[in-house]
C-alpha cells in the first residue's frame, strides 16, 4: 500500500481530522478541522479556531504522556493545524475512562450527572457511527475478534495510566477530568500506543471551582462560548496557539 | 413486610407473571400469564395456552438444574398456571448467555444471526424497561452498586454452568440453545440462586436440523405458530401440560 501512496495524498478524512501521506511511509500528517459534530454526526457546525486549539492542546497532552512513559503515535506539531504522527493500525474501539458520571453513561442508566465514581471505570464502545458506537463487553471484543483478550487488558492498563497522569496534571490547573475517550493502535514495532487526539472534543473538563464546562458539551448543549472555553483550556495547560 | 401480607395477596405483577403471598413468608406463588410482550412491552398479545406451557417447561428446566446442583428459587409446580417458589431478593440484572449470535447482539453490532461464538459469553443488562434494559459492564455493575464484584463473579459462574447443563440436555433432544436470559436473587440463607423463569419466552431454541425457531421469536417476528412451537418444546423435554 505504502508504495502506491504519493506524499501529500489524503488517506483518510473523518469528522474532525484528515490524515495525509508523507515521504516516509511510517509517518502521517494529521490535520485538524474546524468542524464540530455531535450525536454520531447528526449535529454539525464549523467553529473558527477550534482545529488550531485542539492541535495545540492535543500536542501538550501527548508530550506529557510520552514524558510519563506512555507510548503514543505523536511525533511533533508541524503547524497551526497539523502534527506529525506515526502510522498505526487502529483498533475499532473507543475506550472511555470515567471518573464522574456524565453524558452517555448518565443517559444510559438514568443517573444524575456529577456523581463521583468510587474508582475510575474503563468502557469500550465499538467504533461504528452507523450503529451509534454501541457499548461492548471485553469478553465480546475478544470473541468477536476486534482485539484479543491480552490486547484488551493492555489497552485497559494504558487507559487507566493515562487517566492517572492527566487527572493529576489537570488537578494542579484547576480542572477536573470527568471522562475522556481514547483510541489505540498497534505500531509497526508491535507496541500498543495511544492514537487519535486528546482534546476538549474528546474529554470532559470541568472547572474545579465553578464546575463550568470547558469542553465540547458547550456545543452539544448549545451553551455557547466553545472557542473561549478551548482557549481557556490551552491557557491553563501553559500553551499558546501559534 | 411479611407480617402485613395476607396469604393470596398480589405482591407483584409483571408482563408475563404474577407473584402472590402464601401462608409461609418464605414462599411465593408464581402465576404465569398468557400475555406475550416484546420490545420492552411495545408489542403485546394474549396467546391462549402460553402460560400453561411456560409453567410446565420452566418446572422441567428448574428441576434439572437442581438435580445438577445449581441452586434455584423453584420448589414445585402447583397447578396448570402456578408454581411455588422461594422468596429471594432479585438483582436488578438480566443475565444473558449467548452461544450463537442472534437478537439484540446481532442488531447492536451489525452481525449476522447464526454466527457460532468460539465460546459462550455472559452479558449483563440493567433491568429497566424505561431505559430499554441497557447493557452494563461488570465493572459498572459493581461501581454503581447493583451487585458486588464477588456477586457478579458468582452469577457469571452459575450462568455458564446453567448453559452447560441445559445445552447438553437440549442437544440430546434435537434443540440448539442459542441464547437465554436468567435472573438471579439472593435467598434468605445468603445463597445466590437462579430465579424468574426459563422458558421459550426467555430462551432462543432452534431445531437442530431445520433451524426452525421454537421460541418467542415466532411472536417478535410475526412467524405464527407460537403455541405449537412451545408445545413442541414441552414434548421434546418429555413433559405434558396438565
Amino acid at each position: 500500500m505504502a508504495t502506491t501512496e504519493r506524499a501529500g495524498e489524503l488517506l483518510y478524512e473523518g469528522k474532525a481530522k484528515q490524515l495525509f501521506a508523507t515521504e516516509d511511509p511510517a509517518l502521517l500528517r494529521m490535520r485538524y478541522k474546524d468542524d464540530a459534530t455531535a450525536f454520531d454526526g447528526k449535529k454539525h457546525a464549523v467553529i473558527a479556531g477550534k482545529g488550531q486549539l485542539n492541535n495545540a492542546i492535543s500536542a501538550i497532552f501527548f508530550a506529557r504522556l510520552e514524558e510519563a512513559g506512555v507510548p503514543t503515535h505523536f511525533v511533533r506539531r508541524l503547524s497551526d493545524l497539523e502534527c506529525l504522527v506515526r502510522r498505526v493500525r487502529l483498533f475499532p474501539l473507543e475506550v472511555i475512562v470515567r471518573n464522574i458520571v456524565a453524558g452517555s453513561m448518565a443517559r444510559r442508566y438514568g443517573l444524575e450527572e456529577g456523581m463521583v465514581l468510587a474508582h475510575p471505570t474503563v468502557e469500550f464502545d465499538l467504533k461504528n457511527d452507523a450503529l451509534g458506537d454501541p457499548l461492548v463487553t471485553e469478553e465480546q471484543i475478544a470473541v468477536l475478534g476486534w482485539a484479543t483478550q491480552e490486547e484488551v487488558a493492555e489497552i485497559r492498563r494504558l487507559a487507566l495510566r493515562v487517566n492517572e497522569i492527566l487527572s493529576a496534571d489537570l488537578r494542579g490547573r484547576g480542572v477536573v477530568l470527568v471522562d475522556f475517550k481514547l483510541e489505540f493502535g498497534r505500531d509497526p514495532e508491535g507496541r500498543i500506543v495511544v492514537a487519535d487526539e486528546i482534546s476538549p472534543d474528546t474529554c470532559r473538563f470541568w472547572d474545579a471551582e465553578t464546575r463550568e464546562k470547558l469542553d465540547k458539551d458547550r456545543f452539544r448543549r448549545d451553551l455557547g462560548g466553545l472557542e473561549e472555553a478551548y482557549a481557556e483550556m490551552l491557557r491553563r495547560l501553559g500553551g499558546t496557539p501559534r
